[in-house]
């Protein structure tokens, strides 16, 4: 081995050794980085975050490298000093969860052995971490089923799309004509309308949601409309703009009666499971032949942390393949592991690792905990949001740990023009630096359609005392910002002051 | 923040201080279990291997959990010690690359900070990463094309899908009638007739080869057949088996006469192009409207790193989505960047960021050497198998750093029994944990197919010297495999001698 790849590769024996000089680089890089950046996400917005990173990062092919250690330090300082880090309390934009350090920790042994999932013989050991895992995580999720089965995915898109994969070839096996209907509500995620698309399925049919919940009579109506072949109804338990629960018991009862089959998109809300108090919420989901679980969302992993699960290990038998250099019949036959159908994927990470050290690492009881804690702290933001004149909730109940709420001021405004406050609040607190809110179109009390800001508390640390900094930021923001609408705006209505190359902070960076 | 939860999250300012005690305790657990399993893989087949790591797991999801520092301990010494580590030179089954210690404390980065790349509010900086990742490769594989791209996958599997996915929606928006045929090689990737059943294509229709490459001949009359309609035909640069790279240059003549279109598979030999030597073995692929490229294989990047380049960002419209949450209107007409379409996942791992610090670091003229380095090893190991009387080679060339070779023994028996002493024999190198040796049904120079043993050479750093006792040791274990296969095997002429649960090492162990 030549002195100019010494310390090259992090496997075998001498890896580890290699790794603690790089890995000391990356976490020092890190530390400076967050001080560097000050907030939750960085201020000046994408030109200005473009161009930061782009000098620190270019050109990423160079005719001659530059060696491990200056193109870490120069990488993760772009990346880290550019994030949008969920560990803020301040970054609460979407279903992006800040990752337990025990989680990472083992993500860091997966990626230096490299085991890849799609056969024994590269995943000896792994491949039992995710036998164990995935048995835990099924048991979790059919408890009363006698062969419940899980595999690892991607993340809920592809959960989703593997659902419906299922699906469709249990319909073209059955009994009936016409290829399989897709039936699921409008407020399920886009990838179930993706999946049907590019599974070649006919496009899902819609049915209406009364306050963000699919409306059982309507589901009823549609399926009685369908009039036979085969059915796979969606319901969410936790939808991405609300985090509300369809009401499951109501949807399987009418699924039953009309021989259809109902998939639960639980990506948000399946982790509640770990909760005694909470996993009541969930109530019907025994119900489901498969339920999509992630647990990069409401389980602190870093991505990709997906999970399918299925009420029985046959459901999976369409993914079941054979291909000589990975499964042939004479190895299987003399005691090789067949773990080809685990995916539609082949080469495969250990995702199952960090779950599985983060299962160890803090029990079901200390999952509960946390789960419990983003719920809680959710309510009691909740109710800061509704002691503040100036700031008006959603009316209704808040789903799991989703708060949507807008300013007032926005109120007063024609409906267009309120909307476009709401966004241009969210975009002016980004492009400064100071919080990543969400934003999501919901019912309002009086049933017509508004845009609002979405708090999705995932910090499973934070008290609601550091999120409510929030609250007066958005009621400052949104002054300025009715103001200036109030002025006329861009005169598009939409409120583009925060524009990526204006450059110029709406509000003040409080932390330097 | 409560004292239980302290050190709890990998972000901020404080989650490198957590994650430099938890990476300790994982980079000493890997190096002590590295020493442990004294080997390219853990002795004693797959109960063996189930029973240990069960031992220490299991429970994989207690009702308390034991903390981060004792479940890291377990988990890592049971993933570790029961792994096939590509980093030893005696494992060689597959494209089951080592990994890069660059690559690999970049993904530390990314799992600390997590963020998710379907929208600019959670990578603002990592999504500038990926853009000049991915435009370095874009222009890396298609030099001449004015506005090339590319996106980055979960892998190979991913890449083909995604392919044929924007295939099929080119062929619906085409003038022809009838659905996209999609024609490959007998050669192909499993991957490539997966794809067509999930899009719901017809079955691609396979061409014969020779010589494990597509036969033009062949391929110019199966698209006469075909008589008119869309055909997207899929030829393999770098095939699984053999390391075979198809004749493009004739395959795109023939593509152009019938007005079909190109996709390249070179999951393998794509890093090729990194090497101004090796690079003209692709020639042709500048034809492919799209090609699926890896850098977890000839790459070095832990799973997951795979491409697929496109000769026109155009070509990429059909993945475009609109999602209120992720990239409303207005926030991309106020300058927010929208990153949906570039992927069929959502939530998605910043795979680039570990793929640019190891570009960055080795430069092209870095990776040009390491990939050299693979393939000149594998024709030294060719030539060292040929100078071997007890062994023989394939005939014909080597592919890219694959070797197909068989013990001598083997050729003296019947067709079957020959063919099961070589499964037998790396059946019995696996169990005993002395070598990671692949297989593959290949043409003999007979024109007959035959069972092969296969080493696939992706080890950046060792020479053919570490490579040599793999040879020994076939040529030991095939002497007793035959014999024992003369004697009559396990009766079912497959030699099953080996199965997991007879616990007998068939050799014995080198290191202790």
């Amino acid at each position: 081995m030549s002195a100019g790849t010494e310390g090259l590769l992090a496997g075998g024996v001498h890896g580890p050794g290699h790794l603690r000089a790089l890995t000391a680089t990356v976490l020092d890089t890190l530390e400076t980085a967050a001080r560097a950046r000050g907030g939750p996400l960085p201020a000046g917005g994408p030109e200005a975050v473009a161009r930061r990173t782009r000098a620190l990062c270019g050109p990423v092919l160079p005719e001659e490298g530059v060696g491990a250690e200056a193109a870490l330090t120069d990488l993760v300082r772009a990346v880290a000093e550019g994030a949008a880090d969920p560990a803020d309390p301040a970054c609460v934009a979407h279903l992006h969860c800040p990752p337990l350090a025990v989680a990472v920790a083992a993500e860091l042994a997966g990626a230096a052995l490299n085991p890849s999932m799609d056969s024994w013989d590269q995943a000896p050991a792994a491949g039992v971490i995710e036998e164990l895992t995935t048995a835990a995580l099924a048991r979790l999720i059919h408890p009363a089923a006698l062969a419940p089965d899980a595999l690892i995915t991607s993340g809920g898109t592809e959960s989703n799309c593997v659902a419906l994969l299922l699906a469709r070839e249990r319909a073209a096996a059955g009994p009936h004509d016409g290829p399989l209907r897709v039936v699921t509500g409008a407020n399920a995620h886009h990838s179930v309308h993706r999946a049907a698309w590019m599974l070649g399925l006919p496009a899902p049919a819609t049915v209406p949601c009364h306050d963000g919940r699919i409306d059982p009579a309507a589901l009823d109506r549609t399926l009685a409309g369908l009039g036979g072949g085969p059915v796979l109804v969606v319901a969410t338990a936790g939808t991405t703009d609300e985090g509300r629960i369809d009401p499951l018991p109501e949807i399987a009862r009418i699924v039953g009666r009309y021989g259809a089959e109902l998939h639960v998109d639980a990506a948000y809300g399946g982790p509640l499971l770990f909760s005694e108090r909470l996993a009541p919420r969930l109530a019907g989901l025994e119900h489901a032949v498969s339920v999509t679980f992630d647990l990069h969302k409401l389980g602190w992993q870093p991505v990709a942390a997906g999970v399918l699960a299925v009420a029985d290990t046959a459901l999976l038998a369409p993914l079941s393949l054979r291909t000589d250099y990975l499964n042939a019949d004479d190895d299987t036959e003399a005691g090789l592991p067949d773990l080809l159908g685990r995916s539609i994927r082949t080469t495969r990470r250990p995702d199952a690792l960090k779950i599985a050290a983060t299962f160890r690492a803090l029990g079901r009881r200390g999952l509960s905990e946390l789960v419990e804690h983003c719920v809680s702290t959710a309510e009691e933001f909740g109710r800061a949001v509704d002691a503040r004149p100036a700031l008006r909730r959603r009316p209704g109940e808040i789903g799991i740990s989703t708060v949507l709420f807008r300013p007032v001021v926005a109120d007063a405004l024609e409906p267009e023009a309120g909307d476009a406050v709401v966004a241009e609040v969210r975009r002016a607190l980004l492009m400064d630096g100071r919080a990543v809110l969400g934003r999501a179109v919901a019912e309002d009390g009086d049933g017509r359609h508004r845009l609002w800001l979405k708090a999705t508390l995932l910090h499973p640390v934070a008290a609601s005392a550091d999120l409510l900094p929030l609250l007066d930021l958005v009621t400052e923001t949104a002054e300025r910002a009715a103001a200036e609408e109030g002025r006329g705006g861009d005169g598009s209505g939409r409120g583009g002051g925060g524009g990526g190359d204006t450059g110029a902070p709406v509000t003040e960076r409080l932390s330097p």
